[in-house]
This record gives C-alpha cells, structure tokens and sequence, in this order.
C-alpha cells in the first residue's frame, strides 16, 4: 500500500536513523500494509512449520493448508502486514500474488527428525530479491554449541542483505548450553536472545512470550537488586522490550501451539499491554478452519490496534 | 522431441509460474520426451546404483551394463523421460547419444563401503550444462547429522543450477537423527522428506513409496486426528503429493530392490492411483535381461499413461 | 577534536612506524580525543557486556543504560577516549553522535548461555566503516581449543582492517588449555596473552590486571631466575608492559565488575604507576547513576593524567 | 615424441568421446611416448613412496634414488610412459629434463606418520601446468571417514585440470569405514574402487591387483548369482575391467612391494591376459640397483607389449 | 649486500632450476648478506619462541630482548643472514631497520597454553611483500591430526609466496599420530620430516639433529639392511641431508634451548661435519648479555665458515 508514512511508523523508523534508505523503505512496506497499517504495530503469518514439525503436523488439521496458495490468500485476505515462508514454498506463490503482500524469506531451517541442534542457510538475499521480498529472517540458537557458526552465517546473511535494502528479522530461541527444556523460555534467557538479536544488527526481533522464570543464576541476582516484579506477562513483555534496546527495536512475539481463542486473545492483551510491537501467528491461524482463522486474525489485530475486539 | 505442450504438461508448467524461464523448458524438455510425451508424468532411469552399493551388485546379474552405452540405449530404446547417472557415467555417453534423451547429472554420491550417513559432491550444474542435461540432481538425508551441511550444498548447487536453466531434483532419503530403519520408510517420515525437499526448491521431488507406519509420536497425534485411513498403498501415494504442496510439485517414486514383474507393477498402479506423477526404474530394469526389461518398462510407462497394460 | 600533535602522542605513533598512515591516523583520533586528549593516555567505555553476561546482568542495576543512546551519551559527556560495542548497539547511534566520540566496533562476541570457549566473528572492517568507526577489535581465548581458528579470524580481520586504515584492538583474555580458571589472570598468562596479541599485529592491547599467581610450571623457572618482586600490581604491570614489546605496544587495562570507587582507584593508580597506557572501564561506568558514573570517571581519566584526583 | 596416432590409441582415445581436445592430447601424449608407443599399453613410474612411506624405507636400500634426479632419468631410460611424483621432486627436475617423459602430478599425499585415514592436498592444476605435467593425480580412499572430503577435493582439482587440458588419475585404495586390512584389497572392493573412480570421472584409474576375497556380504551374494570363477588373478583382472565401465577406461596395476622378478613378472603377465591397460611399477624399480631395474622394466615392458621377454 | 654470485651459491642456486627468478633472488638476497655471504651456508636468528613459550621463559633471562628493536640489532650486528618472526615483531622493526638485514615472515604460530596440536596462519605472502621480507615460513607437525590440514595451509601459502618471488621455509617438527615424544628427534623422523618438507616444494628446511633413536619399526628394517652407522651426530646429519633430495635442498639445523658455549658449538661442527648448510639460532643468541650472544654467533659462523673460530 504505501503512501504518506504516519508518525507511528515515523517515529519506528526513526530508531533506524544511519540504516540505508532503502532497508526503511522495505520496513516502511511492510509497517504501512494491511489492517495494520500505519500503527507502528505488525501482525505477521509465518509459514515455516512443515520444514520444523513436518506436514502433518502442520497442515492435517486443516488440509487445504498444504496448498502454498492457501497461506498466500489467507494472509492476503486477513490483511496481515506480511508472509514469512521458506523459499520453497515463498517461489509456489510470489508469482502469482505478485505485490498483493510483503513477503519475508525465512533463510534457515531445521527439522524435528534430526538431533543437532542447528539450521541450515536454505535461502539467501539473492533469492529474497528475486521473489521480491521486503526482508530476509534468520533463526538463532544462543547457547547451542553451532550458536557461533550460527551467528556469523547471519552476519554474512544480513549484511549482504542489507546492502540489497532487505530488512532483517532474527527469530531468536535460546537453546542447549546451560539451558534445560524450562529455561529456554525463562525471562532471562528471552530478554538475553533478544539483546543478542539487537546487537547482531535485527531490524525486527521475535522472540516467545517468556515465563517467569529465571534460569542463570548469576542473572536472578541482578534481577532480585531491582526489585521489580513480573508476575504479570505484561511485566515480562515490557522487560523484553528494554532488552530490544529500550524499545528501539521492533519487537514481536509468536503464538506458539494452537490453542482456544480466549488463550490467544489473552496473550496478545498482555503483548500490547507491554509494549510489544505486534504477534506472528502461525499455527492458530492456518490449523484453523479459513473463517476461523480470519476471525481470529481479526481479533488479534483489533487488540494490537487498541479497537474494539 | 519437444513441440507444442500439451494441456497436462502446460498445466504442470503453471505450477512453477515465476520460475525462470529456462528451468521450464528444461522441464518441458522431460515432459515432452519419449513414451510419456505430454502425459504429464514421466518415467526415468538411474544409473547410480554402481556408486551406491557397488558394481557387481548392480551389473553382474547382467553384466552388459557394466558398459554405459548399454544403460544410454536401454533408456532410449525403452523410450523413457531421461536418464539420471553420475558425472562420470554421463560422461562416457553424452557426447555419442547427444540428443538422443534427457539427461540428469546426479550431482552427489555415497558408498557402502563407509559408515559416515552423508554424500560428496560429485559434479555441479557447469558440469550439467557442458554434458547437456536438462536438469540436475541431489540426494537428501533429513535426519542424519550432516543433514543440514547437505541441505546448504543443495542450496548452493540448485541457486547455480536454476540461473543457468537447469531443473532440480532431490531424491529425498530421511535417515539417522531419531529415525530407526523402518522408520526411513514411514508414511509420516516419506511425506515428511516430500514437503522438505518441497521448501528447499525443488522441481522434481523423487521419493520411496511408504509403508503404514508412523514413526514420529507427535505425527501419529496428527493423523489419528484426521480419522483418515491409509491401509492401502494408493491412499499414502496420495498423502505424500499433500505433502508435495497439494499436487503443485512434481513427486515421483522409486522401485527398490528387483523383484517380480507383477509387484512391481501392482505398486505402480498405486502410483498411478494416488495421484503420484511417475517412475523412477533402476534396478528392475538394468538387472534384467535387456528384452524383458524393455518389456517390463514398457508395462510400467502404459500403466502411467493408463492404456492397456 | 584532533589537531597538531602532542610530543607524548608522537612518540607512541613513532612506535608504529612503518604502519600505514590511515591507520595512524585513526590511533591520533583516539589519542587526541577528550580529556585525555595529547596526555599518551586514554580510557575507554566498552559496552559489550550485555552480549557476554545478558542484558540484565548488565543493566538492571541501572535501567536507563538499556537505551544505547544513554552510554554514547556517557562517554561522549564523561570525556572519553573511545565508546567500543557491537555491531548492533553501535548501529544505534553512530548517525545521532556521528563525529562525536571515536567508535571502535567489537568485531567478535561470546555470550554465557553456551558452554563452547570461542566467538562469533559479528563485525567487519567494512562494518566497522560504513559506521564511521577508529577501530576495530576483537577478544582471542589464548588456550582455548578454539584458538588457532580465532587468531586466523583475528588476522583476517586485523588485515582487512589495517588496509582500510583502521587500527586494530585485541581483547587478550586466555582461558582453557593448561588453564584453570586462576590460571587465567595469573601473572605469567596475562603477560603472555598481551605477548601474542602484539605478535598478531595489534595497535592497542586489552587485558586484565594480574594476579601474582604464576600458572605454567616452566615459567616459573623463568621468573625465579630473575629475582624479581611481583608483589605489587604496580610490578606486574609494569611486567605486563614488558611482555607488550617493552612499551612498544599501547596495553591498556580492564576494570572488571563493579566495585566501590575506592577499590577501582586503586587499581587505576597501579595500572598507571606500571606504566599502562589506560583503562577500559565498562561496568563500574555504565551500572552506576549517571552522575556517580561520571564522577568515577572523572577521577579514573585524572589518575591517568596526574592530575589531583 | 608424439606422431600420428596409432589405432590401439585412436580406439582407447575414442572411449573419452566428448572430452576437451587438450585433455585427449594429453593422453596421447602419454600414450605416445616410450617403449610403450602406439600400442595402447602404460607403464608409469610413481616416486611418491617417500611421503607415503618415508625416505628411508623408500630409498635406504638404493641411496642413488635420494636424488631426484635418478628417478628422473631412471624413467626416461627405461623408455616408461610417464613419472609420477608430488610438487617437490617433479620441481627438482621439471626445468633439467623439460620434454624428455610426460609428467604427472600426485596432488595430494599422506605419511605413515599419523593415524588420520586421509590425504593433503599438496598441488593443483596450475601447478601441473607451470611444471609442463600432462596429467594430475589423487589418491581416494573410499569407505575412510573422510572419503567424501576427498571426492569433494580430487572433483574440484578434476574440473581445474580438465578445464586446462590435463588428463586425471585417480589412484583408488578403498580402506577404513567396513573395511579391515584384508578386505582393502578384496575382488569386490578393488572393483568397487575402480567404479567409483570411473564414475568421479576419472580418465586413468589405478588399483592394486585384487586378492580372491569377498568382503561385503553383499557382495558375495552378487558374485555367487553369476557362478564365475575368480580363482585366477587374470580372471580377477578381467572383472576390475568390467568394473572400469567394461573397458572404456584406461585401468592399471600398481606392483606393491619390492620383490622377486619372478613374482613381479608372473603378476603383470596375469594383468596382461586380464586385460588391464598396463602396470605402475615404483619401489620394483628404483630399490633395484639401476641396471636390474631397467632391465626388469624393460622385461615389465615386453610382457605388456606382447613381446618376447 | 647482493653483489656477484660466488660459485658456491651459484651452485646452490642451480638446485632450483626451474624455479620463478623473483625467488632465486631473494634466496640469493639470503645467501649474500653478512658475514656468512657467499659461503653456501647460512646463520639465522629466529625470535618466535614468545610465541611458542612465552615471553618471561624466552626473554625474562636478557629483559633486553623484550623490545624487538634489540633482536633487529642483535641479527644486525652480528652479520647474521636473516632475521625470522611473526608479523607483529617483524613489523615493529621493519620500517627502521629497512634494507639492512633480509626478513622472514614466520607465518604461523602456536602456544604453550593449548593442547590442540596445530598452529594458527598468522601471515601471508601480502604481508610479507609489505613488510619487505625475502622469505616466508611455515611451521608442520607431520603426524599430528591435524597435519594435512596444516600441509593444506602451508601449500597454499607458499604457492602464492613464490608467485611473488618468496623463498619458502619449512620447520618441519614431526609429532603426535605414531609418535612419543623422544620419537620426535628419532633419526628416521627428522629424516622423514626433512623428506616431507622437500616434497612440498621448500626451499629452505629447518629440523632438529636427530638422536641415534629409529622410532617406526618398518624404518628400523630398512636401516638395518643398509649397515650404517649412525652413532656420529655428523653421520645422522648427512642422512637428514639424503632425506633432503641428496643434498639439492637447503637443510639447515636448529640449536634447542639455551646451553653452555662448548656444547652448542660442538654440535655445529657436527652440522658442519655432516654437510648440513647452516644453522638458526635462537634462545642460545638473544638469551645470552648482548655481549656473549655476539661473540657466541661469531664462533658459530666461523664453524660454517671453516674459519678459525
């Protein structure tokens, strides 16, 4: 859509001041489409579940979405601010809704069949611009021990991307190292991913909705000296928003498993209510029957944008 | 042989809308050859078996294709899609039967002599391009350790292959990670191999008709859920093209091991049934005496083609 | 600020000669800036810490450093030599403070979710100019299992970077290996660790003050034979400036976790009686109130100068 | 010494139809020189024992052959088809011996000094070309751990080489992986080794003469199918043949350890009546005093030639 | 100095026929300066041992060569052929010590505080041209695991050395795989590593005197056989020589760690005696009072030089 930027959107692509004009012009696409446009707020429906859980998993609950034209349309038609996808599944559509949306290549990818605990680069910003992209999105694994090699395929990656005018977007999830199951969503290690993703050079962070739990111990330390009290996910939410540089930096939370409406609405309350920057929805949306799902999608962005639900 | 397209190949064509389009006429130049002309499926013989398990377990039950001319003329007399071997193999016959049919550079290679699950580069879309290939092709295992370094050599490979106009192909083998040997061969793990071979770009998607069984926990969950029922061949044919997003990849299927002619037809059929867009024939056809195979490819190219077998 | 050279920054540029002159330049930028300004001296702020230990540990003590404009806002008012980040953080507000303050972009970074002793290379020579930087640094684990590959990092760099007229920073911090976790700030090894920066080509060399713990049995031979007291920091440091070719090498010193003033004046006072060039002070700057910080800061820059603290 | 090509070299040349012209010059050039001229026929020397094995091993029992320039004239004087060696010795006497016996360069080499089952790449194309070689050579060791490194390695030097007009070798020595000692030089795997070279793409492929064993049990059903005997090393030979794409490969047999001139001649006669393409005959030759070793040479020579020895 | 050639260089010279011109010349830049000047033999100073043990084990004894400028002076002074050292040394005195003493840039190093055996590339050929040096040298340790790697690196360094007209050194220190720790001086290892420095293309080879110990069994047959005896450090000297392609490569011999005058110099009249061309000197030079170390060189070149000593 375009168009004159509002001072929403202004004031976000302020914090980006010294990024090339055309890396503003790529978050500006994707801030000023959809029913989100202009907010400074974004809802995103990633499309990367069939490469980490596999199909079946992904799309039995809902079959029509094993077609790629399936998440196009209902991205399209729910007004999202973008579609993220690998590039094989991003290729079975960019042609044909050619301009109807902003689209994220998702350049790395795992699986749930093996036990290493890494990605591999399946895309690249060559690829990004020919399908017409707006940003390239990266997934990190702090902790893991390939965390490094990780790190530095996306310096590699981001760079070359920005220097094309893609935007950035690191999914950052905390894993293996000193961390068990539990902590990899503690509020330490969440707002840790996302301080890292910043410092990485992240236009755009996501990030899960932490718990309240602290995993390192030298962190409950510092975290006991203040004082401060994060019972709430509000409290947690805004507790990640200082990690993405005090609000500085875009900063979206995903969804997570599918599950009833109220439970997403309630999460999606807390996220704004925290100053969280918007949602990416993935599986409550196309697991969903298709009015489901866009009903829910409305809602959700109703939240974001302070409307009546 | 090429000519105008017909509806079915014009149809599979509009699947890959966006694709370059050199990589389209390579295709076409498949969909357009031999007995399967226009059909919109397609039925190709591979040669790598010498690599994969050794020579005299591939070639001494009929020693003549120990020579590779005898592997070109089979293809040719049999008038199969196109021939897929290794660089050398295609090597010692391009230049003689220049023209005579489609050729795939099998562009990775293992061996049964070691114990590491992973494959090496063997030749490169340059290499294609100078043997005259329509298309290229790689070997995938999800699951094993390397998995994700052979993802990204695939990647690498296919970007260079696709700007040169050259078709890919994986051949997707899950395998190690949390699978056991049975479960290589399950439905969930098959359809699982499709749809990754799916994301990561492919063209041609070449994969094992599955068995029954489900080998993932959280998959089993999945399918129980659907209620649908695959006891017969046929319906997991027809699963695994879901998994192909829904029919818009090409996904043909492999024969295994020699046996009867009447199982192998029988499984093709369910090929045929489930919506599957072809054959892929090595051993039951280079290990039989050279009358009898062309007579057994010949069953196998009426069955696709649904004529009097 | 810049300007005709004083004599004491002339002798330690003679010290490099031979070196191209973009890159004494950027070391007379450094050198000529802020309070230290001509004095052969300089303090530097790192903000680096957030990557290493989390962002909490970092900045929950004093919450208004989570915005990176607050620490370039520290040391440009403080007076400083030099603000040294990440990528992502110096991203952040080298357009806003362009031309304010030095900038020295921490080219690699480790954080404490992994259990893997090496870095990720995060930064480039060309990053590090596109932001308009002096300098470019980078940490080495002498010991490490990693360490060849990080000092082949390093070299890479470090050239890249000298040819673009940048001058280079090493982070020697030895650790793994024959070293147990007092070994890492024992006499002998920081002395070594300062050693080999200056043999892989480092301008200015960063590392911790000394205890007198000697950790490899064949270096206490060495040190037994000369009869020397290392009693005082005071002596070790100035050992430590031995081991950074007898001065030759601008070695400046960490400060480490915060600590009350008295203590980190102290150190300061030895650092300086020993003949170190400086200190990088990042946690006992940054945690602390703005106004207490800047005072700390103004006493630690006056020690270096001689002047009444 | 070159010349119109004689039929037996017109025939084997014809095998790389489709080959660069420079690459068949090559050849010839090999083909064409010596005693062995015109008649289809090679006897290469190989002097790279000296890494494999050390110098002493290697040259202690005939100290003339330290001098790299005995070697050199050793070849030359027997009238032998080729010396091969890697980039030190071919240096030491490519400028004083320039035209006088086609080169080759071993590039990659390993030492019995460590237990890693692997090679160092030691030479590349451009080094052949500046030394005037006519063809470079690998060794691969299928099964090994690191066999695909080694395929990605000696694929990548293959393309170089070809692409400037070099012939390739390819010295195969299965060993590691499911292989013990004996197994290295099985029947099976000695023709499992030759195909794969082939299939690399090899134009020239060497073996060691395979023992009556079987090794994978797979395998022996293969052989056990076709009820030939394999008692006599020249039926063995004849199947190393098949393996070598039935024939259309230039296969030769290197000689192993010194021994008795009997022995050494029983084994090429069976090589001959096997129909391999000639023998590669080092420490046989140069740990014999001169005049022994050419005249066992020249025996070597008559046998393969069909001439009265 | 340069000058004209004398005939014992000439002949020396006369060993790398073949070679690129810009090579031999700075081998001659070598062969011509100071007091061993046209002689054939040369004396070098090497200063790497900071490097490789440290600076208080390597320096602590003379706090004068803590300052590069006194190593300069010292190879200076005391007419040596050349001075060796890693990049950062070499560059704190190659712009005021230009001209006057050739330069060889050590280009890889390791440290005592690791247990990885391997080194780090800490130079290349481009620094080594900037810093105007006649010769680069590479550090291997045939056996270790990691030695082919190392090779790899040091073939594709010296490659690109010689293209722009470097002499390259290889010190070739076998150790790990096979090998205890006396085995590392065993006679057959340093011959083998002598052998294996040769083949790589050196043109300069440095090794320790081997003792009178055989460390592979195989070797010690081939001993044997020869009946020589190798009690005489001067007989095991002219056997490393055999290993260096008969005495066609320059092989020169390294002097341990610091000990009484009598036993250095009489192991340099073993060198002398056994043909070797030279000697590199360190921790016996610049670990003695300035004083000492000149007249100990002093003696030590009259030895190489026949002279009275």
């Amino acid at each position: 859509m375009g168009g004159t930027l509002t001072p929403a959107v202004r004031a976000l692509l302020d914090c980006y001041d010294g990024e090339r004009p055309g890396v503003k012009a790529s978050l500006a696409r994707i801030l000023m489409h959809g029913k989100m446009r202009g907010s400074g707020k974004l809802v995103i429906l990633p499309v990367d579940q069939g490469f980490e859980h596999g199909p079946a998993r992904s799309f039995a609950s809902n079959p029509a979405a094993y077609d790629p034209h399936y998440v196009f349309e209902l991205a399209i038609e729910a007004g999202l601010s973008a579609l993220a996808a690998p590039i094989g599944l991003l290729a079975a559509g960019a042609d044909r809704y050619a301009g109807e949306i902003p689209l994220i290549l998702k350049a790395n990818s795992a699986n749930s069949l093996g036990t290493v605990k890494d990605e591999a680069i399946t895309g690249t910003a060559r690829d990004a611009l020919e399908l017409g992209c707006s940003a390239i999105g990266y997934t990190i694994y702090p902790g893991s021990d390939r965390q490094y090699d990780m790190f530095e395929e996306v310096r590699a990656g981001a760079a070359e991307a920005k220097a094309n005018g893609l935007a950035v977007i690191i999914w950052a999830y905390p894993r293996g190292g000193v961390l068990n199951k539990d902590g990899e969503t503690a509020l330490d290690v969440v707002a840790y991913g996302t301080h890292i993703a910043a410092l990485l050079g992240a236009h755009i962070i996501k990030v899960k909705p932490p718990t309240a739990l602290i995993a390192e111990p030298e962190a409950r330390t510092a975290y006991d000296m203040t004082g401060i009290d994060y019972t709430a996910l509000r409290q947690r939410i805004a507790h990640v928003m200082q990690a993405g540089f005090d609000g500085r930096r875009i900063v979206i939370f995903s969804g997570g498993p599918a599950r009833e409406d109220a439970a997403v609405l309630a999460e999606v309350r807390a996220i704004r209510d925290g100053g969280g920057h918007g949602s990416i929805v993935g599986r409550n949306a196309f697991q969903r029957p298709r009015a489901e799902a866009l009903e829910l999608l409305r809602q959700i962005c109703a939240v974001h944008l302070g409307e009546n639900e």
